[in-house]
């Protein structure tokens, strides 16, 4: 694999019978399933085939991981902040996608921007994780505001939550590319799965293996 | 005057000419000189004609200020926030605009939220203002971190500061719309001036008058 | 409570469980409960738990007031105007609100632009008003209009309602933002909450308390 | 000429040259010469070799009217009203291409939307005219307000007047699509010739002639 | 009625109850009921209180015109055209209101720009109309083509027909904005009601009535 | 050469010394230069030391032509149309492009859509061209209605002329996106050379050559 | 046929009843009926009544092809890439198109651009085609890409695959018409009927016939 | 430095007078000076003061390096690919950042998508970097490719470069949003700087000092 991050299968738009059909072609060749975007009822169809796949409910991914014979070592553990509570499928699907690749993941969900108190409670989590996810609706400023807390390298998540002027994810995500904040950079909206597969190459003890 | 507040001439698009004749016709009727967006030579020109006129340098303003017999009181304090040095032009629109109207003022210019720990050194004069009024650009981020600090009404000015994808002032705004702050209200992008004229509203003890 | 607004829920994305959990806990600490955007459906289910419960319809809201030690005294009565009766919904959140927040609060829906003789009929209320709230779609031009006649701060609630070049809201939030009438701010597309937030901290005598 | 307006020269992007190429053409078929958007410098250029051209300052017009064997009768005259100062140029453009064409034309120019008193003291004038142009920036609000008041066809022009959120006339020209006054079509942005060919071809006693 | 055109009732977001309500306290007063966005389902339920109004299919409006003592008179027939069959129901709402209106009305439906012949063969119907209606989606270039036709004023009428970069009409709008056909002016997406508002008032006899 | 098509200079952002380096090298390897958006000033300064470049003033393009020892044959004439006088540095750009690749072109440059028995006189010429280039400004119309007329590809160029509602050229290029007629497609906004480019690769007798 | 295409049945908007009547009417003048935009269920309905129908599943398309006297010969075979399986209907749409106009094709589904080396193994056929259609969603780079391996025309088809900043085919669509790739032209977002009568019109051996 | 990277200068507003002031503070404390975005004028007038500052030509940067006694360490060396030379500015922006705050760096300008071959032979290169960061402007696919050829994490930094449907970078920073290449988060549009802070977070080998 030369990009160092396994095939995962977009299932937004395939129907049972495609996920089942890949799904079974990769547990074949000894390699994980990872599939994101699989909607609970579909999940529910592909599991009567394949038992040995996990669905996670709040990720909509289905996971069925394989026993790695040489794992690749990580630098420290990754961690998935989040604003608010409708963003956490996006969260979850970053870090199911985290632990199916392998790499340490913590999570604190509930740390909306209006309380700064309640994030400088988890000050000293923030300071020590080796890449930082973080996962915010709305005005999106939640990144900014870690960003000046911490050196390591932050990994932005704009998400669709939201109404009126948010247009769909746009206005949080133009708070992250504008931030003064050093060290973040940004994926597309709501792409959970985009984040954890930088967060995964950044944490990598080996960056080129 | 119905709204409370005097004719404000609109500097950018008149002529040096234009200026003079609306002005002296305000001086004639006793009445105070707003003028915004004057740049300098501009103001050099009207001054000549007009030496009972101050120029303000960074708020590209002109004013001449009456001798009112009956001024309002107000409620308490304005207070002007800034982001970045960038925004200070707009800043000072807003202040010296409350300043024309009579308003008691305060400014704090350069907490940029990169580092919140210079916003939190002032907190306890942000706590006492009657009214804010919060100016950044890029991201326009502090408006919701001063949002979650204090109790009195917020008016945002987000500013056309940045490069790239702020688009001229849009991502400040759409931080700003979007603020899970609650007493958060927002202008017109660059519009020091309505922010004051939206703070004088709100500072004058009798706001039916 | 940090911004001398009560923690609001807003339900648009969360479970009828989710919202129960969340009002028992403010119930126990004495607090009010205050939610918005709760459908019907969801509300009847709500109630059914929590009978103390009060759905207002036309503002998608539930409420369960405290009787407060000591609430805040208002500087005067709020007003909110709008232009439409499809506007009515979004109006109706800010009027529950406020009322929720225990400021006095006064209504007038049908005053459209096109029919400015109908709105120069209430002009005695609306220059009697501490605070005026201001809801309209499509063109969004009252807000322009009444900032003509009246002195006190007025907020903007442009809403979604309209269609072709409305682009749910964002005419009416451009017009609303480019006013010439000074005293005015602006909150999000359908954002009669915030509005009522913003008007509630004007209102309150005691801004910095 | 098949649509009632003869050739009209758009000099924005044409040299001196080649204005005067086409003004002697038109002139030596007897037509008249109708050029916009020509600089002052330009015009003054043109006027050397082509001194029947009149130049109009505020609406950068050149102009040499032929003398019409059988000019169209009209059914009544057109206004012209324009909310501000900076909105004159493109009232200009329309009233000297109007008055080109032929046609009775009258003008209001200084009746911003805040001032809604000054409007309705110019009652009279607007119920008596056949056709109505309005002319206005920023939040181009009046359009609607005029149309609330008279049965006449309004042909609104949105400008380019303004900053910030006003987006080079954007706001101005959703404002005046999304209108609920009836009777209103608009024109491109800045575009006083297009109104006045609008209003020309309303205005005309016979209408397919 | 101030503005020469009865209140019309806007159907789309009315409850049966709603509109029941509204057209009997027309019916009452001797005025006509016209209501426009009533979905088949609504109308049948109406009908069966109100057997007097009529529903028309394709414009989706319902009806109930009363006996005018003094109608006004009109310069010619409106002519509405129309480029694709989807833009029918846009031109029926058109349609249906001129003659609520009283106007003389005609129509030609159903010839696309791709056949320029199509459009040639109608060329003396066009040429003898007193207003034109030009209802187009997609790229909307039919209004520019009629506009080197004819003399009368035109209307254009954008529609939200088409998929991809038509961006529910914005394509069609801006083509009819920017057109280079002189005698051209506007109204919003799919606003068949205010075109017709609009050359209704054209083709008044008496403008200033 | 890989795609057909040397390597072409993109000269808007080079200085003077970077066009001379790289078009000697090409002129070294035998090789055409052919350079674009490059202004008169540049140009001169290039020639005084590369005499052997030629200046297309309309085209702002240089070009020093190598002698072919095997010139690809073309299927025809290509064909160049062109809507307004603003329009021509665009088209030039295009036809100095093909001339340059050594195909045969023609071009008939001022037949604007309002006008369309313009266009008609040229009907044969139009149904003879191998392959046709449309460039359009404003509402970029012609395209669509040459569309009508032939059988031959079409290539839309849009370009930037226009003012207000035009937007830098977004309402030619959405128009043509949404051209009804079949057998168009489209480049970059006045990106002449690139339509230049796909007509070269069409007119080529071998296309896989 | 004037354009070398027969008249195509837009099947989105249509009712089964209409698609039957057009249909017949295009058999009974021995023509071919070709529909685009047919779903599932109304096709079946049509084909009761025509079983001479054929239904194309993955392009949505409903085909009756006549015999033709006189087909006419082509260049080559056209070439159909895409990216990925969700990108699939309109890739098939455009090669259900070309077969009906009697164009030889090919087609190669499923080489996204991740993938590099995928795409270098099909070099050859890609080398090999006439003209080629590149589909796209997403970021849509595929088209760059074969553009800089083949000299072959391509014509670029945004599809509307993707979430978050995709934007329903903007990115993939500003992509295609900002690439450096010499010889590409772009079609609307999700138009493969498009793409395929620009395609066929290239490879018609006589493009004037 | 609670970010881990020292106050940088913004130089783009800011006058010789305020760039020296800053600086000279900088000096005093034994800090770095770094400003971006000086232009060569006022860098001149700087270095008249200060002649310890070194100006980067290309990049627009001053910087003045201290002696750090205790410098972090790094994984590996970061690298710096640009596809034209148009986006050299910025791709220099990142490099002498980069330098500044301590990190290997290697560059390679010059491999546009258009030629796969030239970005192929340096896939060796690639493969080796611990961290690469990607500068494109126009369809910015570049970073796409390169993402399919790599392990490491990819910055990409879209660039303004371009004209007409590039918006500004808006085209390119769409396409890197939208990548399918896992490892891949964007920056602002022509922010090489952000993009240097984020790879030095990444490369150091203490993440969280
Ligand atoms: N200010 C203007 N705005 C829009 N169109 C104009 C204007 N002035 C002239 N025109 C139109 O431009 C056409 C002439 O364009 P041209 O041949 O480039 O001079 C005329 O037929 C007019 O319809
Ligand atoms: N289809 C329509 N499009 C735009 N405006 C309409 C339409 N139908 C009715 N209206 C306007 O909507 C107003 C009535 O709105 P409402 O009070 O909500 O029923 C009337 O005065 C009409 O001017
Ligand atoms: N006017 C133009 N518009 C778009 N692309 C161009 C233009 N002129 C040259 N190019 C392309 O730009 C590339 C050269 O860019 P550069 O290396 O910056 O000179 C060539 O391969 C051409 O394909
Ligand atoms: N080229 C740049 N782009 C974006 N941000 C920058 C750039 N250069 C410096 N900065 C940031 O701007 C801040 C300084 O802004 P100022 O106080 O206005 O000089 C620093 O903390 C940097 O993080
Ligand atoms: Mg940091
Ligand atoms: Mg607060
Ligand atoms: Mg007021
Ligand atoms: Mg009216
Ligand atoms: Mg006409
Ligand atoms: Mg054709
Ligand atoms: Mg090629
Ligand atoms: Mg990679």
């Amino acid at each position: 694999i030369r990009t160092g991050i396994p095939e995962v299968i977009y299932g937004a738009a395939k129907s049972v019978e495609q996920i089942i059909t890949i799904a079974r072609a990769q547990i074949a060749t000894g390699g994980p399933v990872i599939a994101t975007r699989v909607e609970r009822e579909k999940a529910k169809q592909v599991q009567l085939v394949l038992p040995e796949c996990h669905y996670h409910e709040r990720a909509s991914m289905l996971t069925c991981l394989e026993r790695r014979a040489t794992a690749p070592s990580f630098r420290g553990e990754a961690l998935i902040l989040c604003a608010g509570t409708s963003d956490i499928p996006v969260a979850e699907e970053a870090r199911v996608t985290l632990e199916a690749l392998g790499s340490p993941v913590k999570t604190i969900y509930d740390i909306g921007i209006a309380g700064l108190h309640r994030l400088l409670l988890h000050r000293e989590v923030i300071s020590q994780a080796s890449v930082i996810i973080v996962v915010a609706g709305m005005e999106g400023a939640l990144a900014s505001v870690v960003g000046g807390l911490c050196t390591a390298p932050i990994i932005g998540v704009p998400t669709s939550v939201g109404y009126g002027a948010s247009f769909g994810g746009v206005s949080a995500l133009l708070t992250m590319l504008n931030s003064c904040a050093p060290g973040l950079a940004v994926v597309n909206i709501d792409n959970g799965f985009g984040a954890a597969c930088m967060a995964f190459s950044i944490n990598r003890q080996n960056p080129t293996g």
